[in-house]
Order: structure tokens, then sequence, then C-alpha cells
């Protein structure tokens, strides 16, 4: 048991399939993920998930197994995973922050324009 | 010189910084990628640009740049880069895509269980 | 609980250390590996590790924990996670398929060109 | 243009081959790879490639050109990519250091080991 928060981010890619579009393949996944319970977000490049590491990688695992299910032979992930112990961060705000220093530095430029004017 | 578009999502992390918080930093990328004029979009697990194959890498190249110039001794990114030639997507369909099936399969469940009652 | 052999590739970066040098954290987390009977290999990107889903996945959660242990408040990785259910197959053995797939090409040419000549 | 040195660890994956066997598709980019005259290495888990980072992130947008000459729809790539300004070093130095110091440790705790005695 790993007794840690993280936040992880992951694209699955199944292998072998006839075709190469995969969202059908992607929606079997998210049906799967919205049951599960843990706070997650979809976007275009793949998933990020929150939770403890253990139900986290537990469920990139089960994401696996729904492509096997499906009769997908072999599947990729890649996986970005982080812990930190200084501070809880849930993923949404981290955006949120970074937005937050980019409005400040554009009041800070108008303002600077101003005094040179 | 590559002739492909592609979609490429990146997390940059600067190493050897004397804090665990990196926000600031993204911010100064997130400022150069805004004025590079690639389609892009940030996430709380990193940001996808989407373009021809040499703007792209070398927008990410520009990022490692912008944290060296900030005295950042060293980088690395993760990076999920795709091509396809079978047809023309942009990155922010592929979403709608997924969750219109998602849709699709919620619809077709309800209309089961009435059959079924 | 997952049922799935997996190959397990990952890169762990340390976030907020007070130098670049990471090779003496990296050597920690290498202890750890060793003493843990997976089967690994470490090369200059990352460890390579094999095994059951759930014994994978906690030791890299394991090796973050060593990071934090040394005193980091953060840490990234970075995993390329990849299950058949096809074929068993070890990850040693890869490379030695491309290699002899390689060495056939050669053979190939080689026999092309005499009977050009 | 990027004038940065890089050291990138990429595995590319062919998405929608009639197969989950994808070593023939990687030793074509094998091929390509050594023609290429950068410092490489193939591992298990992917390639690493050294170099000047157009040339570096050239030569990984070429595999996916090599896949889709050959038919490949689409591909997609993990690229771990790191610069550094602080020092040079070549990626098959990296290993070497990781194992100087666990060499070290072992003596250390040998000798350890002997003065409790």
């Amino acid at each position: 048991m790993v007794d840690l928060k993280c936040t992880a981010d992951f694209c699955i890619i199944p292998i072998g399939t006839p075709t190469a579009s995969l969202s059908q393949y992607i929606a079997e996944v998210q049906v799967m993920i919205r049951s599960s319970g843990l706070t997650y977000s979809m976007h275009s490049a793949g998933t990020t998930v929150e939770g403890p590491w253990d139900e986290v990688t537990e469920l990139i695992g089960k994401a696996h197994q729904v492509l096997h299910d499906l009769g997908i032979p072999r599947a990729q992930s890649d996986i970005r995973i982080g812990t930190r112990i200084d501070k809880k961060q849930s993923f949404p705000e981290k955006v949120a922050v970074v937005e937050k220093i980019l409005e400040e530095k554009k009041k800070q430029q108008a303002s600077e324009t101003k005094s040179v004017v």
C-alpha cells in the first residue's frame, strides 16, 4: 500500500484496433471512470484523476481491463503522476493559479505602459 | 523538415528550483505560448498545441528556453504527440466526439430500460 | 485489484531540489527497486519494471515515498505502462526481436545487391 | 530555431494496425534512426537520442513519417525530453553515475557493518 494522494493524467491507447478511430473505446473507458467516484476531468489529450495512489493506479488498470474485455489485445498508457507533501492542492485549482498570475502580469504591464506615457 | 500536422500535449518541469511551486514558471511559459499564434489549450496537467510538426516542437523548445532564461538550470518535458493522415481533426473536437457517444449510450440505456418495463 | 501483468517504464523527477543533479536521489530509488524482487532494468531515461499491475504501480508509488522521505516536497513520474493479453513477452525479449528483424533486413539487402551484380 | 542540446527518449505507437505486434514497424523506424547520424540507444521501452533540439525533434517526426509511409493512418509518441545549461552530459554517462553512487553505498554499508562487529 502506498500512503500518498496523487494527481494522475493518463492517455490510454488501444493497440491492434481495426480502425484508427479510438473514440468508441475511449467512451467505454469514460463510462467506467464516471462510475468510480474519483474526481476526474477528460480533456482532448487524456483524463486527469486525483485520489489515493492505490485507487488512482487501480482505476488506470481497470481502464486497460475495459479495453481487453472489448477484445483489444494490447494497450499502452502514458501517465503523468504527481505527489506532493508540502500542501494540498486539487488539480482544478492549478489552472486558476496560473491564470491569476497571468492576469496580474497584464495589469502590471498596463500600469507600466501608462507611467511611461 | 517534417511535413506533418500534429497535436502535442506537453507538461514541462523545471528542475533545480528553490521551491516546489511551479506556477510562476508555468505562467512565463504561457505568455510565450499565447504570443505564438498556434491553437492551444492549457489544462491542469499540461498544454495542448496543434499545428505543423516543426512549429509545435519549436514552441516546446522555446518553452525550455524561457525557463533557462529565468535561470533554471534544467528542464524536462513529457510530450504526447500524435499525427494522423486519414482525416483532419482539431483537438477541441475530440472531447465532443466522445461526449456525443456517451450521450447516445445513455439514451440507448434509458430506452432499453423502458422497453424492459 | 487489477488482474493483469504489465510492463512499466518510468522516469521520476524530484521537484524543488536545491540542485539540478538528481543522481543521488535516483540512486536511493534504485536501492528500493533492487530490494523489490521485481524484474527491472535501469537505463538513462528511466527504469523498466515488469510484474503484476498492482505490484508495479505500488513500486512506483514507493519510489515517490522514497523521495518524500528524503525531504523532497514534490515528485512527478512519467510512466509508460503496457498490458497485453494475446501473448506473454518479457521486456528483455523485445529488443532482441527488433534486432533480429534488422539483421534479416541486412542479409536480405546484401543478397539483393548480389543478385543485381 | 531552438539553440539547445537535448536528450529525448521516445516511444512511438502505430495506431490502427491489423496486429498487436509492432516490432516490424519499430524495425523500420530503427533503420531510419541508424541512418540519421545522431547518438542513440534502443531499449525495450523506447529509444534515447541526443543532439540539437531541432534535429532530435525532426528525427522523431521522421519516425512518424516512416510509419505513415508504411500505410499506418495514425501514430502517437510519448517523448521525455530534457535540456540543461549547467553542464554537458551525454546520456550514456547517466547510468554510470548512478551505478557509481550505488557501488559507494555498498562499500560504505560493508565498512559500517565491519566497524559494528
